[in-house]
This record gives C-alpha cells, structure tokens and sequence, in this order.
C-alpha cells in the first residue's frame, strides 16, 4: 500500500491505470515486429501545472530506454503509440513531470487576459526557465540548441508582454523546450511493464497437418521421410507455410491400440504416434519406419527452400516401453502395488499411455529433460511446436520451459493443443504460448461465430491470445463436416482463414472427407491407428479453393492484422459479413458469407461507411479476389447474393478510386 | 515474468484475477465492521485432479491467518464471503492445492460405472490418504478426529468396492477430511492484498455545517464556541450526527476579503476563515473571537454527549499572516523579486492566500508539521476531519498523511471536498479519504441521477470510493435550487439522503434559503465573508421534514449500506423508483420521488418482484415511512402519484406479511 514515511522522494504525479497490462503486468503483451502497439495511461497532478510525459521503452536485456512523447486523449487519459522492431522481451514504462515552460507559457497566455500591468516578475521567471533549460543543452554538447534557448532567455526581459505568446508560445519553442525539459522532479512508473514480441508467423501462418508415414496415400505401405517431399510440396502449392508432423518418434508396443482404436492390434498394425517410446527410443528418437533424424534433417531443409517449416508435435505421453519407464521410473505415478499410473479419465483407461509426475521428487531433473528434448529438435531445425494437450501438464512448468526456449531462441513457436475449459486456455496464452487451439471448430450459427471472434479479437484476449482456426483435426470431425457437401468445407476453410490470421487443417480435409465414426465427432477409420489409403488428386477436391485463399491472405495486408475484424451487419441471418482493415489503411477486406451450405441466400448488408472512410452516399467498387468479379456499390447499403454451390462467400476488396 | 529456473518449487495451481483488487492490489478495497466481503478468484490446474482451496485473512499487524472454504461458482471462478469485525488495515490472500482425498473418492465412484473388476490397488490408495490425515490430526493433538481417520483408514480395505462411496463419500467424512487436508503441495498467491475497515460513520453519516461565528443568527454579534450548543442540539434534533466547522482559526488581515468577497474589506469585516493565520496564531489556534481552545474542547465533549461528532475543516491555505510565512519563507514558493506567489488561476488572484510549496527542499518539515496539525486535533478530540480542496495538493502527501495517522488512529474520518476532474477525486479515494464529495450536487434529470448512481454504487468504486451527497455547500447555490420552492429542498433533501449512505447539508438549506449572487451558481451575501442574520425556525422551514429523513435514514438498515441500490422502471421520466434492500433482507426500501417540483406527476412503477423476493402477482403492503399512510399494492405494476406541494416523494417499506 502506501509508500512510506517521509524519507523517499514523494511522487509529484500519479502514474495509474496503464493499458495493454495483462493482471497488473504479471504476463506480458504479445506484438509483432512492426505491430503497433499503442499504450494509454491516467497521468493525476494536483493543482494547475501543465503536465508533459513520456513512454520509454528498451529490450529487456538492454538499460538503455528510448522515448516518445505521450499525448493527452481526454480526461486524464494519454496515450502514444510505438512500433517494437525486434523479436524478443521488452519493457515499457512511464515518466511524467509538471512542465515549467507548458506551465509558464500557458499561465502568461492566461495573464494578459486580466487587468495585470507589470510582468516584470513573470518575465524573469521565464528567463529563468529558458536559461536554465540552456544549461541543460549546454551540459549535453546540444550548442545549437544552447544557443537558441540562451538568447530566448536574453530576450525574454525586454520582451513587451503582449508579444510573450507569438515569440515564446509557437510550436518551435514548444518543440525545442520539449528537448531540454527540467526533470528532476519527474515520477516514474516502478515497475517496466512486459512485452513479448514474437517471429511474425506466431500471429500469421497457414498449417497443413500430414502423418508422414501415410504421405504417399498407401494404406500398406509406410511413408518414410523421404517420401513425404511431394505431399509438402502439395502443400506449398496450396499456400500453406508450416506443415505439421504429428510425432515421429517410436511407437510403444505395450498395449498397442489398433483399428478405431481397438485396445488390441494385429500384427504389424503401427498404433498411435502418441503413443511414445520404444524399444528404438523416446522422444529424442524417430520411428525407425520413418527413417532416420539425418532423413529428417534433410526433409526439413528441403521444406524450407519451399518456404514451408515443419513443425514438431510436442507430446509429453509415454509408452510403457519408454525409455524413461527403465530409467526414471521415479518421473511417473507409482501406484501402492509398485506399478506405474497409466492415463485415465475414470472410467476411461489410456493403459497404453503413462503420464509424468511433474511434481515428483526429481521433478528438476525430469523438467530439465523436457527442456533437453525441445531443444535437441531446435538443434535439428524445428522452429515451431504443436503441444499436444498442454492443459494436462503444470502451468508452471510451461511457463518456464517457453522462459527457458526464449532465452536463446527467442523466434521459437509453441502452439497450445489445450480443447479445454477456457480459463485454461486463456492462462496458456498468457503464460507464453504463442498461438492457441480455439473453439472455432464449434462455432457454427452467425451469432456463436460473432460473438466468439468478437471475444478473441476485440477483448482483452487479442492481447495476448493467438488464435489459431482450425475446421477439423485428426481428432475432431464436427458434426456440421459430416457427410457434408463440398459447400461447407469452403465455407468452414474461408471463415477459419479470414476470421483469425492463423489457421490450419488437417489432410483429407482439401478432399472433403467426411465419413465419421457412427454417433462420434471423429473420423472413420482414423489415420490415428492405421496407414491411409488416399488419392490426393481425388475428384471433387478443393485444392483449388484453398490455394486462392492462401494466396488471398497472403496479397491482402488487412488479413494480417489480428485485432482489426469489425462485423456488418445484414438483414438475414445466414449471411455473415465483415471486414478488416490494416493499420495503415490500404488494403480493406469485407467478407460475405452464407452460412446455409445447401440454400442461396440473399440479404442487404449495411456497411459503416464512415468507419470504412468512405462518405455518405459514395460510389465505390469492390473486387472479388476469389471469383474474379467487380461489383460497383453505391452508399451504405448493397445487395449480395450466394449460391454456396458456386460461390459460399465474397472475398472484396475495396478499390480506390484515384486522387 | 515467469518465475525461474528450476530452484524454487513450483506452482501446482494458477491463482488469477483475484477481486476486489484495486489497480492490482495497490490500493485497498474499503470496508466498514460487519460489511460482507465477497472475494472471488480464478483457479486453474491442469489435468482432472479435484481443487480445494481456501481464503486467508488477518490484520495487517497480525501473523496467524484465519481461514474459510473457498467454493466454486463456475467456470472456475472461487468465491468466499467474510464478514471483518476490526477496524483497520487487513490482508487476506488464497491458497489452493490439489485435494488427494476428493480426487479419490470422485474417482473412485467413476470407476465404479466401468468394467474394473479388482480394486485391490485404489483401496489401498484411499488407505493411505485416511491414514496419512489421521497422522496430521494426531499431530496436531486432534484425537478424536485422528482416530476416526485412522479406524476409516483400517476398514477401507477391507469394504467392499460398492459400498465405499455410502461410507467414505459422506457429507460427515468430506467435513473430517477437509479439517486435515494435505496441503504440501498448495499453492499460495505470493502478494497478500489489502482492505481497510472503516469507523461505521465513514459509511453512514449525516452532515450538518454551519459557521461558528453565525451560530446564533445575528448579524452584529459574533458567536462564541460557547454559542454554538443550541445550534448542535437543533442539528442533533433534526438527526444529523456530524457538525462540521469551517476552519476555526485566526483569520489573516493582510488582503483580508470583504462582503460578497470584495477584494478590500471595511473595519469590523470578519474574512474568510479560510485565509488562516494571523497574529493569534495559526492552524493549531482558535480565532479569538470564537474563544479559546477549552472552550473548543468543551464543546466538542458537549455535542458528543448529544451523539454528535464535530468535523473540522482541513485547509492548507497560509494567509500572509500565518506565523510559518516569517518562520518558513522556505516552504512557500518564492519568486525572483524574493516576494511569496499568492494563490491565484491566471488571470484570477487570491491575494490573501499563499500556497504551500509541498515540493520544497525542506518538505519533509513541512509534511511532517501537517501531520502535527492533525495529531493536534486529534488530541484535542477531533475524530472527522472535512479536508477542503485536496486535489490542490499532492496526492502522494494525502496517502502519506493518512497512512502515519492511521498508524495511531485508525478511526479517523477524512471527507475529500475534490470537486475537480474525475480520476483525481477517484484517485483521492483510492489513496485512502474515507469519503468523498460528488457531482450529486449538479445532477438533475432522472437519467443523470441514475447514471450517476450507477457508476458510484454498481461499479468499480463502490469498492473505495464512499460518496457523500451535498445539495449545497457554502460555494455552491445549484441553479436548480435558485428561488426554488420548497418542494425543491425537500427533493433534494430526500434523494441525498437515500441513494447514497451518506449525505449532508449547509445550514440555512432547513430554511430553505435560495438567493444567488445574480449569474452565479453562488449564495447572495455570502457567510463566508460576514456574518449573517438568521431565525433559525424561520415559518416555512423543512426542518420537520428533515428529521424524518434522518429517523427514517437510521431505522431502516436497508439505507445504512452502500452498493445495494437498483432502479425501478417508470413510465412517466418525471417519476424516479428505486429500491434498497440490505444484506440480510429483513429490510427493504422503495422510494419513489417525483423530480418536477411543479406539477403532480403519476406513473405505473415496475417492480421486479423476483429480485425483491415476491412471487408473481403477489399482494403485499408497503408503508410510507414519510407520510405515515399504507398502500396495498399487488404484482409488479402499481400505480403512483405525487403532488409536490405536499408530497415531493414516497418512502415505502417493504411490510413482510406473517408465516
């Protein structure tokens, strides 16, 4: 509470209410390189003195803090916005001071207004604030600047009052003052204010989600690394930027689950890639089908000439046949028969899966394992993680484990699995995570997908959460995807990839497939258990689709930005419309989306004109970036119309007229 | 940030968005004795383990915390409610863990819905658990507690599977196993937070000021502290139980202000007695004409005695003749011609006041000779202090000067006159003033006073922020109540003192006094600057009226706290319902006022009798408290009519009918 007694410096201004600040600065802001990031501020002085104050920020590794002005915007509130360039920590805080000149000039101007006749006094003090501020130049080598503020000082005396305001009051004056003001008795915020600002693609990126060893579409033979250069390629020709591996490392055989996830397997069956550690090894290791790491290596290298990062699944599941199990059985639940804990959910059993005690008694050296693990693949060439099921290991531990990664990689990407509660998810985003699963894969009616956006985007979320879009995963075929028409799977994709800036589907999804397990939101035959059998050409594909939307994405800089989405409103409720528009206002995207995948639909849409900068009443063109088709709208309210068997959703582009 | 590397143990469970916290924790939430404290939080653990958790509180002074459950209430939100009976500074903060036993049994009656045959291996489990809690009661010498754990512990075993959740998952058995929890690897949030009960009066109060010097109403004789009792009694009388003072002490002479604040006085002229300071001394003396000391101390032992508390007014404002001028030239701001800068407001001057230089070098004499001033008082019996323009000095002086006396006494009131932007008078608040002056004074409209209200009562600040409602005050005549009728006093009176806990009036508002110096929202002929004549039964005065206010402000508990306000639907926007209900509901209050002072205005008022407790289309009785007549009301929509000439308002009480 209070600073105490008379013995520190009193505060001159209260510093309060600072914002973006995540639970008082305990978790930190998320920004981009060249993300804007503006920070507003309640500034409190007794009395009357005109107020000037200053953000300052640096690298956390760095003493040294630059400067920019802060602004007053109403009410005690001010503000200023700044650009952080390098990926990284940085802290932010506040210095604010009653301005002497602000305060000399501004009451002066007020003076004259009375019945005052000698100024004499009021003009030395000036005097005595430009000399002093001269001193101050002089003292930095600023001799230019010393000079002009000496002889302001000179003047100053001799000056008839009546002049004082267009000599002493005009924006050079202010702006060379604001150069040299008297800060000793400045106050500053104590405690810098963190923010993390990560690789661009943790806010914009487009993921493809392939089991390599079913690459080549063979539901006999297993894929090995080298086999899956074409599938990334494929890929890479749709737009995608990181294709996801599920694990690569040896599958357990203890309790191996098969088929549909039979609790037992057949022969030769290659269970599940969660299911981790063999006699070939654990998580450090890869699945001797798959090849070997230096296959890997190499595939790695060669997603990244075609500008794609493979990016690793981070499961911390155990097989029985783990290493670990022999070597540090202590890292797991022993139950009171001396036998280890497998997974469960009771009644639901996992005997295939053990789960590590991260609150054991060596917890520091299993803790320091995990580490070693991310960072043995970081050395490998990952750069970017998929963590499977987050919200089922400490907070603490993720929060350290990402603390530790930053420290020498800090352009490393963890994405966060966690389908759970939303507290939890949201504290995961906080604690580091750069990107996070989302519930957009239940979000179907306009008013769920609104409000959910809304939530991500417009609150404090947008923050500090990274929503990642995904329409289906090997695990999740919602209901609305299954046996449905190839309408939907367009729709969900373009949603899922303009809504957010990042999204991803898992494969088979660009082939509309869509046969669930009966009375299940999974997949038939789930590639989780077995090899797939695919053609990846397959009729009736969506390939073509998907491509233009990446493409789309890619070209449009208002897609990249993560907070701007601001919905339109439309007179009929299948049609979802809205727009984003980019920092610097260039590029302005509106979507339009009929959310009946079987029925045209067809609606006025109110677009917010002036928000948009355009006036009442204008005539302007839209460009279709999807269908290649320019539509001339005229004012605020315009008519679209959607047949989702050709054309689910616009994709506009407002074009401007020429100066 | 995060916390670091792998030293210290780590954090089981996410303890977040604790509230009420005030910016963080950094300034106090405020209670009186008595008042609930609901305290919710987040808690968030990963996997499916069950949470149990407690609030921790104590005084700030004390080391031993007490203890209560917290429980869920959704979406992992925790919430416990405690009552604190002391008055002074208190901590409370929450510590949470993963609870064995709970995880045990809620598990072990899953397990029971599956197929598991031998439970040999979770019998064993719970064994551990009841024996390992029998081990921590037997510790703690709790007997009979450790030997029902330990016979639990015995039988487990050998129960069988499908009887143990009848026998172990009992309501009695959670109690027991909740008193001996193993709470080694609990988390607790690290920064205890802070809360301040208050004296009860900083809640519930009821101003009545006057000018000592005027106490008896002449215009030619200049009252005596010993004057001044009849004055207190017919304040007492009239229910109020705070008599505030303007400053007591020795007036300055130099530039000394005359009638209707003329800039020259004539002989004889009294001053503004916020021009302190004069040969008689300064702020820890009496002006002489009022009398001496004893005889302050006299009578503030004699109103005490009629259950009236004596405020005094705390202005730091020196005249030219205060003794510090010649004893601390230092402590004032100087100018270069070597003159002290009198108050002024370009192009405004105040000539006969100098303000303290609060930033001086040798401040810390001067904070701690005002820290001496207060003491002073308080010695002299003082408990409430009117502290006048506090956002006129620094802000970091009041959050010191409030926490040293606190120290001594914490039942001290300070009441902050800020009228001024509205994140100072919050700040001032928040730093620690028990009350607070407000915009009641200029809100009119029915939208406004709700919207007022609102944020006052609804809001974050309910939380610090007590407000205390004036209609008027020695500087301020509203427009409204200029050559207003008395219907007007009378609305006025009634809204202040029901919709805040808190409210007072200047004398001469009971005489319904309503002349403005013309253009100004200021008294003709000012007492600031005379002394003024009066008949303080003047015939048609509204003291009547005020004494039921105040019998029916102290009868009704529904009116004694301070967040419990909520709006009534009116058809008619003349008409303005609104209803208190307290804590324990035993006591419910409608009050129903007519805001045209003019003309009877009628209206339906929507009731919403689900939140007041009523079932649908319920009859019930209520009782106007004012007017001494009962209405028979049935269902939420009742009719209402009010002819300000005789009754401007209603103030119903809820009559429960008998079981």
């Amino acid at each position: 509470m209070a600073r105490n007694p008379v013995t520190v410096r009193p505060d001159t201004v209260v510093i309060s209410n600072i914002a973006p600040l995540i639970e008082g600065g305990r978790y930190a802001v998320k920004r981009v390189p060249g993300e804007s990031l503006c920070i507003e501020v309640d500034l409190i002085k007794d009395g009357h003195d005109q107020l000037a104050a200053v953000l300052k920020w640096r690298k956390a590794s760095s003493r040294v803090w630059q400067e920019a002005p802060l602004r007053p915007v109403d009410n005690d509130r001010w503000s200023a916005t700044i650009v952080l360039d390098e990926i990284g920590e940085w802290r932010f805080t506040i210095e604010a001071w009653c301005d002497l000149y602000l305060t000399w000039i501004h009451d002066f101007e007020r003076r004259l207004t009375g019945d005052q006749e000698d100024f004499s006094v009021d003009l030395e003090e000036g005097r005595r604030i430009f000399s002093a501020a001269s001193n101050r130049a002089s003292l930095k080598k600023a001799r230019s600047d010393a000079q002009m503020l000496a002889s302001l000082a000179e003047d100053l005396p001799g000056t008839p009052p009546r002049e004082v305001p267009a000599k002493y009051g005009t924006a050079v004056v202010h702006a060379l003052m604001a150069r040299w003001p008297d800060r000793s008795f400045a106050t500053e915020w104590k405690t810098p204010c963190p923010v993390w600002v990560d690789h661009p693609r943790a806010r914009f990126s487009s993921w493809y989600e392939f089991f390599p060893r079913s690459a080549e579409g063979s539901a006999t033979k297993h894929s090995t690394f080298r086999d899956c250069l074409p599938r990334i390629e494929d890929a890479a020709a749709m737009g995608f930027d990181v294709v996801y591996f599920p694990p690569i490392h040896p599958i357990g055989l203890a309790h191996r689950k098969g088929k549909n996830n039979a609790t037992t397997c057949l022969p030769g069956e290659p269970g599940s890639p969660w299911a981790i550690g063999g006699p070939a090894g654990g998580h450090c290791s890869v699945e001797p089908a798959l090849g070997t790491l230096k296959d890997f290596e190499w595939l790695v290298n060669q997603a990244r000439k075609r500008g794609v990062e493979i990016a690793l699944d981070f499961a911390i599941n155990c097989s029985p046949d783990h290493p670990y199990v022999k070597e540090h059985p202590d890292w797991f639940h022993q139950r009171p028969d001396g036998t280890i804990k497998y997974a469960e959910n009771p009644p639901k059993k996992y005997q295939d899966i053990y789960p590590l005690n991260f609150h054991c008694e060596d917890w520091k050296s299993l803790w320091n394992e995990m580490l070693r693990v991310v960072r043995f693949w970081i050395s490998r060439g990952v750069r970017i993680f998929r963590v499977d099921n987050p919200h089922t290991k400490p907070v603490s531990f993720w929060e350290w484990l990402i603390g530790e990664i930053r420290k020498t990689d800090p352009d490393i990407i963890f994405l966060a699995e966690a389908f759970t509660r939303p507290k939890m998810m949201r504290m995961l985003g906080k604690i580091g995570y750069n990107q996070s699963y989302t519930y957009f894969t239940w979000r179907e009616t306009r008013e769920e997908l609104q409000e959910y956006a809304t939530e991500l985007t417009q609150g404090e979320m947008r923050e500090y959460y990274r929503a990642n879009f995904w329409p289906n995963t090997p695990d999740i075929l919602p209901h609305h995807l299954q046996n449905a028409p190839r309408s939907m799977f367009k729709l969900r994709a373009a949603l899922a990839a303009t809504l957010s800036t990042s999204w991803g589907i898992y494969s088979g999804y660009e082939l509309c497939e869509n046969a669930p397990l009966p009375g299940r939101e999974e997949y038939l035959d789930s590639e989780k258990y077995q090899l797939k059998a695919r053609d990846w050409n397959r009729p009736g594909n969506i390939k073509q689709f998907i491509s233009r939307l990446n493409a789309i994405r890619r070209e449009n800089a208002a897609l990249h930005e993560y907070s701007n989405l601001a919905f339109i409103p439309a007179g009929n409720d299948r049609i979802l419309a809205y727009y984003k528009w980019n920092d610097d206002r260039s590029n302005l995207i509106i979507v339009v989306a009929n959310l009946d995948v079987h029925l045209r639909q067809e609606s006025f849409i109110h677009l917010p004109l002036a928000e948009m900068g355009l006036g009442t009443g204008a005539a302007f063109t839209v460009e279709d970036l999807m269908w290649e088709e320019v539509y001339h709208w005229k004012g605020a309210d315009n008519f679209v119309s959607l047949d989702p068997r050709n054309k689910p959703v616009h994709i506009l582009r407002l074009v401007r007229r020429k100066a």
